[in-house]
């Protein structure tokens, strides 16, 4: 891949999520991946479903472009082979319960020295330090801790997990923001640095409204279905045939909101014509707008809010968000190919930059060790 | 702020929450942020909740450090101004809606020939390409439309919005990711680039195991309450005073939780003894582990499972998530100083990187203008 980070050389030992999400990102940016993995079972995400034909689609998704090296980092020959990729790496990127590299004499204090521009960052359950270091942890773990499930779900509704692993995905965002910050002072200084990502630490820095809330005002925020807890109207409302979401907390697109409802004695009245009233008295609003919405079929509505700019939606299923037109003109769907399966689908880079193309396909699949000869080849020298 | 952005001027156009998340964190990272507001209103967030004496505290969280000055970009007296501080920045972030900023004359074509090392920023809804782009967007909006909102909430439950704004700062950081891309290579190519970050696509690029199970096998995953679509035992249980989240997906895992449990004869019962086996097969052992699980509370459950390193936690309150001594010994609650309300706590930067001290304190909170004279003396010469 070209793009800003090319010629840069990421020895990643990650597995799983957190890890693996990181290094795709440094791929999309143009960087070369050796992923070392341990021999036989590998990445464990390679037994993750869903599959094809055996194959974890899980693991594809998650590491198409990167080459494949398996080692055992407590064997001796295989140290030296590490060692010699080691050499010219520079960033590694690790997500193993902190201690475990350490433990193989691989800890950043033990390899700074005589790598002094590598980059190292670990992104683990609760970071390299605290009380809690030693613990592992997975992204439901983290989502329950940092307070995020607390917030999520219907009012009284049993605990809900955000639908995608977003204690790992937050993580790796991090953890990637990190290594690129790390790669400009690195042009400054001459000098590689240790970044330390916490899934937990990064539930708390995506908090925002509901942890201001706590330590401003002392109140502790719940479940709120799909209703904003300081802007209104700001959630779901029933249609005629499904749900729309509209947010308009602002007074202008309010107004056009109840032009558009046929409603405009609403905009004016004295419960509803600031932000704070319809938020207190969002009960009320909502009986009176879901009154006029439940005449129109959610994709009439739409189009009518559309013309007058009003922010508003359907909730679109995992085919439909992937169908919509505009998640295919921005490239959000690209291909990567498997030697057994052929080509397959996935998510494409959020990031565009005018200096290099997004390109529409992504590099192979690695096979567990694939890569072995042609890295030894290399390396060996 | 030390740290590795140290040294660069951000010209910081943005409002509410996906740029000034961004912006928040090129301050952390060390970069001095000026923020443009418009005059009198300033940015949207000045007027959203939870309020400490008129003040909102959602606005003083996100925009701690920066600097304001209220600038009118259609009057040709403040345009003079703006473009003394533009001529002398590294990064300019903006979210308005696309077309907004050419209409001003400082859209990306206009400004790059003049300002070739310029890094510029834009985040936005739907991307400044595709047939959507005219389009405003709001984050409940991208939750919706990005199929996040389909996979999130209770079997059958309504519709359920993810308890913060995932929309926006999953964006922020994808944004950041790019700008900190963008540095490295400025200093590799001398040429600054041009960032597009659509809401709507960052969230199509997180929704991992969903995108991958509609890809790859067609299926439409449905919301799972606090069930992983695919790994087992990996969700939240009742307790005798509460609920407990465990994940304990592999093998060994799962055997020492039946340990654990006194239950040893369960890890080998040919129903559940694979990962894929104890998913097909969950609801029968979520009965299994729960008449265990039901006649202790979550605190006593955690420490015994701890011992034996499964992953497990309670689901804490957001009271409950800062108050935990590892978030507290991860120096991620800091505070921030405002003249009127005095100290103010905020969540801090998960991104601890060796080379640069992680700070107790952020800057002061900036009122509406508040910078224009120390702005106007710096840059008038």
């Amino acid at each position: 891949m070209d793009g800003p980070l090319k010629n840069l050389l990421v020895l990643d030992l990650t597995r799983v999520l957190v890890g693996p999400y990181c290094t795709m990102m440094l791929s999309d940016l143009g960087a070369r991946i050796i992923k070392v993995e341990a021999p036989e079972v590998g990445d464990d995400s390679r037994k993750f479903g869903p599959f094809i034909e055996d194959y974890s689609a899980y693991f594809m998704s998650l590491n198409r472009g990167k080459e494949s090296i398996a080692l055992n980092l407590k064997n001796e020959d295989d140290k030296k082979i590490f060692d010699k990729i080691l050499a010219k790496a520079d960033i590694l990127v690790e997500n193993f319960k902190p201690g475990t590299l350490e433990k193989w004499g691989y800890g950043w204090k033990d390899i700074c020295t005589k790598h002094p521009r590598l980059i190292y960052a670990s992104a683990s359950g609760f970071g390299q330090t605290g009380p809690l270091k030693e613990l592992p942890a997975y992204d439901m773990v983290v989502q329950g801790m940092g307070g995020l499930m607390s917030v999520t779900g219907q009012p009284n509704s049993e605990p809900t997990r955000v639908g995608t692993s977003i204690g790992d995905i937050t993580a790796g965002l991090f953890t990637t923001v990190g290594i690129n910050a790390a790669l400009y002072d690195r042009e400054k200084t001459g000098k590689g640095t240790f970044i330390d990502v916490s899934m937990l630490d990064c539930q708390i820095a995506i908090l925002e409204n509901a942890i201001a809330r706590y330590l401003a005002k002392n109140e502790i925020p719940k479940p709120m279905g799909s209703r904003h807890p300081s802007i209104a109207p700001f959630e779901a409302f029933k249609t005629k045939d499904s749900h729309i979401i509209i947010a308009a907390g602002n007074e202008k697109l309010f107004e056009k909101l109840c032009n558009v409802l046929n409603i405009p004695e609403i905009s004016k009245d004295p419960k509803f014509n600031t932000n704070s009233l319809r938020s207190e008295n969002m009960d009320d609003l909502k009986k009176i707008l879901e009154d006029k919405l439940i005449v129109k079929n959610t994709g009439e509505w739409v189009s009518e809010m559309e013309k007058e700019k009003i922010p508003c939606g359907p909730i679109f299923n995992i085919k439909e968000a992937v169908e919509n037109p505009q998640v295919e003109a921005r490239n959000m769907i690209v291909k990567a190919h498997h030697k057994v399966i052929g080509d397959f689908k996935l998510a494409g880079n959020p990031i565009k930059m005018s200096n290099y193309k997004d390109q529409k396909t992504r590099g192979d699949i690695p096979d567990l060790d694939e890569h072995r000869e042609k890295i030894l080849k290399e390396f060996n020298n």
